[in-house]
């Protein structure tokens, strides 16, 4: 089911010194971080903290990642990150992302990642109702 | 135009333990440097090594990067990466790249990047042909 | 000489999930870029900020580096770093740090690093005037 | 009890890009990397791979890491790693390491760290004596 863009996480945070590279630039492999951290912020902003998901027994695990390059981030600078569900599944969330410079809000990176739900033996599994329910009803599914 | 898959490079080496997380598994930021470190052995042993590159006043920038993510590393196993050329295009190189678990050929992730070739100004530029000739007299292209 | 530890900056951020490792804790080398982070906001906030060295032409760079581990911190938490100068020399800087569970004061990490000014050919010079005057004069040193 | 230098493992290997950082060296935070590379690559070469520890529900835990920066690694440089045990104790093991050039044996960079053997409580214990017994025949440690 698609879920509103509005339901949206932003976070702001500097360029950490280790991320940048000989080019002087973020690794590109710093990107999926960000995204990650995307997810954690909006995941506890939402009410569905992907620690307790966790604690139920539980963890998303990546089936794919996609990322295109639009413009490189630099070494202090503030970088805003939107994350957002672009679908919510019954074993697994889509989330898409976008990374912007904050003082211009020049896009970056755009981004997108599949998540399935696993059990602690790494089997698929529905999205457990307690976890994923404040979620749902903030997205108006019942 | 494209190139024979014949013309690829594997490498092989231990899962770092600082590449797992607490899933207990290699974290999905970490294929990124694996292909990047295919992409450098393959540069090396087809006599275009990317220092050179550098040295040349040029750099492979990445602009699409795309992960599947079929099943986990883990540490202290031996991987192997197997990278080869895609496309090669005037101003960029598009690789393709398998990550399989050594002991047992089975297949991990697989992934693709595009990259382009920009000058130390980050304007995109043609591919030197001092450094690109040996690959392409290697893949048949006059 | 030696600065007053008053002149000390705490930030406080969450603990990245790509920072765990299969233990479940933060990996021992993820501290020496919360310190990092701890310099960069030291910087910022007492009106010498790294960017700018680097735009002079200087860097700081590392030479030693002490950490002791008391503590694991995990996924999610929120840590704080203090960071505050132990001795300010004419050719480099002594930090010193902090690591704590910002929920209980709890004390995580101590370390100390060691970092001297050098230019753009790696070549030993003095920090440059313009640079730490700001900060010279917060401590109180003419 | 101390243990000879005689057994000492060395490993090389290239630097990786994504190590590197806008200075154009490798960054200060890889070296714990490359030291918990040596150590692995010590307990698989003297019959106790770290691995087999864990699955004896043990961990080795950092409590102390001390490291001398001398000279920068770059880009695609082979590195030679030196890694030896400097002290074998009840509960744990110091160990030492040299990470030099590979081409000339320069001498980069040396370091130390302790580690204590917790078990999967985090509550430190004797190391196990399969796990150990290995090493300390060869050492001569009865």
């Amino acid at each position: 089911m698609t879920v509103d863009r509005a339901l949206l996480t932003e976070i702001t945070f500097h360029v950490r010194f280790a991320e940048t590279d000989q080019m002087g630039i973020v690794h590109h492999s710093v990107y999926p971080i960000y995204f990650e951290e995307g997810r954690s912020a909006f995941s506890r902003e939402h009410g569905v903290p992907y620690s307790s998901l966790e604690q139920m027994g539980y963890s998303l695990a990546l089936s794919e990642l996609n990322i295109r390059y639009l413009s490189p981030a630099r070494y202090d600078e503030v970088i805003k990150v939107r994350t957002w569900i672009d679908r919510l599944l019954s074993r697994g969330i889509d989330f898409q992302y976008e990374v912007l410079r904050a003082a211009s809000d020049e896009l970056l990176v755009t981004g997108q990642s599949k998540q399935i739900c696993v059990n602690r033996q790494g089997q698929v599994r529905r999205l457990p109702e307690a976890w994923i329910a404040p979620l749902k009803r903030k997205a108006g599914i019942e």
